[in-house]
């Protein structure tokens, strides 16, 4: 209760709330992301009931699976980054709350551009148009989160006791995977289909364990 | 706080950052779980305003409401069937992470075949091509869970004071699920109807209570 | 750490799940609540743009903008009346899990009158059809929240050191509210707009400050 | 234990309820936020297929462009400032979740009025009252928050250790805003557009960092 005690030890109280914040980062984050995984199947159109050979029918409406399949894996592979990196967090500050706010828009955004890509994919010029689009705005999400992670890192907001090993095989993978995306948009400008496949393959690298937590851990009393 | 300690006994911090991890795999299901099974109510359309006799229009629609009671019961029993999983699992690893994710697509996707269902009911060839979908998507969620148990258990990520009747209860009720599902896809293939009547048969079964929480705790004192 | 000690006194982790059960019943009910109740908006239709006069036209929709505000405060009413539940509850068993999925079926499910009675509103016979099941979905919801209460006291699912004179007054607040929707549902079949107008007064009601937790308490050391 | 200590130092399970009940008001918020501000997506339309000039075609949607905008940004500077509110709240009253009820109400209606606007930007007279109705909307909006604020304080629902320069901090910050609105609406009559990016440069203005959090700590010693 001296003054001396509560300068370097912060009242409980006080530190509850920071938690609270982050706790209200994360609920708004995975709402967002929950929302906008399920959004997409409102995308999925039933053909027309005129139509007979309902097989068929959905077969020639592959794009829109296709467009389903990997915005899916994407928003899934961001959200497991973002999760990884909140698990590491130990309070947010104001810019990066604001950081996280630029990238729930574009994680939201995304039904958008799928809906284009579903539609216009193998309509000649179009189909770049469309492909691009999606393009940027998965590079634009993967990079964003990648300076999410980096400025948290920059500004200490990481728990302390985090091991850094960890922390690096984080920040490395999060960087090949900005560089796929640049080389799948200038690939999109060619040969859209195969670049959204490659869109497909990145998530999936995203999506891949992490050997984060499953590393075997031998040497003993090595942590904090 | 010597070494050996730490070892056995990990530090507190690094525990909590476990368990907020497993806290945003359930929020963020329980987000998914709960729009899939909202979004469902998008499909029941509004008669034409030109219809006056708005019951008898309501009854021609009794395929739509028949879809939408039976998916509405199988997300939910999937739901709950995660929410037992979940409440056993002390912690995650990040293979379950991604069965889960699998799971939630299915979930996800589950409103397009109840819209196909809901469109191609009586329509002579193609009602047997949307209940096969819809009844596959369901197979494969069912299986989904169950592959999920089986390996929390297989990895040990269930609490350590778990009661192994309870455990083995859980196991039993997962599989003639299962079965259940094989027996009405192929029954689907011809009469689809009684599949899809089925189908809800198969989700009450689920969502059935399970002797687990209820069970007489026959040794006196148990509860304070 | 004796036999004795754990059977008076369950461990720690064993009374953290069942905790985290409640935690997941409210986390979907949330979920399902906030999407119902953002739905709804879905059905206000922007007039179509060779319209000039947008205010007439607007005018021209009140029934759907009546039928939103009174779909709008009939969830926020289950939901308040649901957290006042929960906020009593200790834990939860199998029935009132499955209880609650059905009212969650029953608010997942009203955007659909709610389109309904926007909709034929002022067409003569198919608004009293439309009220009726408008009026129908509410008593049912209102009904089983009321069960919902009345079981969890019956099984002592709530906190022992709960107020009794709190219990009482809540469960003294949900029967009128029943009797009130037999009513309208009554008068609903003669003057369907007057209904509507009353479920929206009954809505109000429900959302009306309970007097639990303002109550000034004059009597020192009554609690527990 | 003693009888006076009971008194000012309430047991714990109640403290425990109290919590949980701000807890459901913050996950329902939470969830309403998230929804809301991913529906949006919903307005934005996918230009016809007969259209080849994909990039001309989406730049003629640009006023549902600004809409989406306008409006991500507003529902995000209301969840920020929501999410600022609740961090210093230590417990909720029923006035005040009557209070949330009504934000939410605003926030979830909000994608109507971003639809209107999205349609008739640039309609002539009709344009007038779509930026009308939307300034409204936002207004009404923040003017709730800022009343939730206020009475927080007043009744003395906030933490009791929070900084009071804080607190006044957020209190000034919330004021000029609402005048802004008001000043926007005026503007809004003679012309619509600029007055929609008013709404957005608000919108940055709730949104830009508040010195809340950042504020150097000149005594030494602060941080651990």
């Amino acid at each position: 209760m001296s003054d001396m005690r509560e300068e370097t030890n912060p009242p409980a109280s006080r530190r509850q709330r920071r938690k609270m914040h982050t706790g209200r980062l994360e609920a708004f984050s995975d709402s967002v992301f929950a929302f906008a995984i399920t959004l997409l199947v409102l995308d999925l159109a039933v053909p027309a009931i005129t139509q007979h050979d309902l097989l068929g029918a959905l077969g020639r409406q592959r794009a829109s699976f296709l467009a389903y399949v990997v915005s899916f894996a994407t928003v899934g592979a961001i959200w497991l980054g973002h999760s990884l990196i909140t698990e590491y967090l130990e309070r947010t500050d104001s810019t990066l709350t604001r950081l996280n706010l630029l990238l729930l828009l574009l994680v939201s955004f995304l039904p958008f551009p799928t809906r284009l890509l579903a539609q216009y994919i193998g309509v000649d010029s179009a189909e770049k148009v469309a492909a691009t689009i999606y393009g940027l705005t998965l590079l634009c999400a993967a990079g964003l989160l990648s300076v999410l992670w980096r400025y948290a890192l920059h500004e200490h907001l990481v728990v302390p006791d985090a091991d850094d090993t960890e922390l690096s095989i984080l920040t490395q993978r999060l960087t090949p995977g900005l560089a796929g995306y640049v080389v799948l948009l200038a690939l999109g400008l060619v040969v859209p289909v195969v670049a959204v496949i490659g869109y497909f393959v990145l998530a999936l690298f995203y999506i891949l364990p992490l050997p984060l937590q499953r590393r075997p851990r031998q040497r003993p009393g090595t942590r904090r």
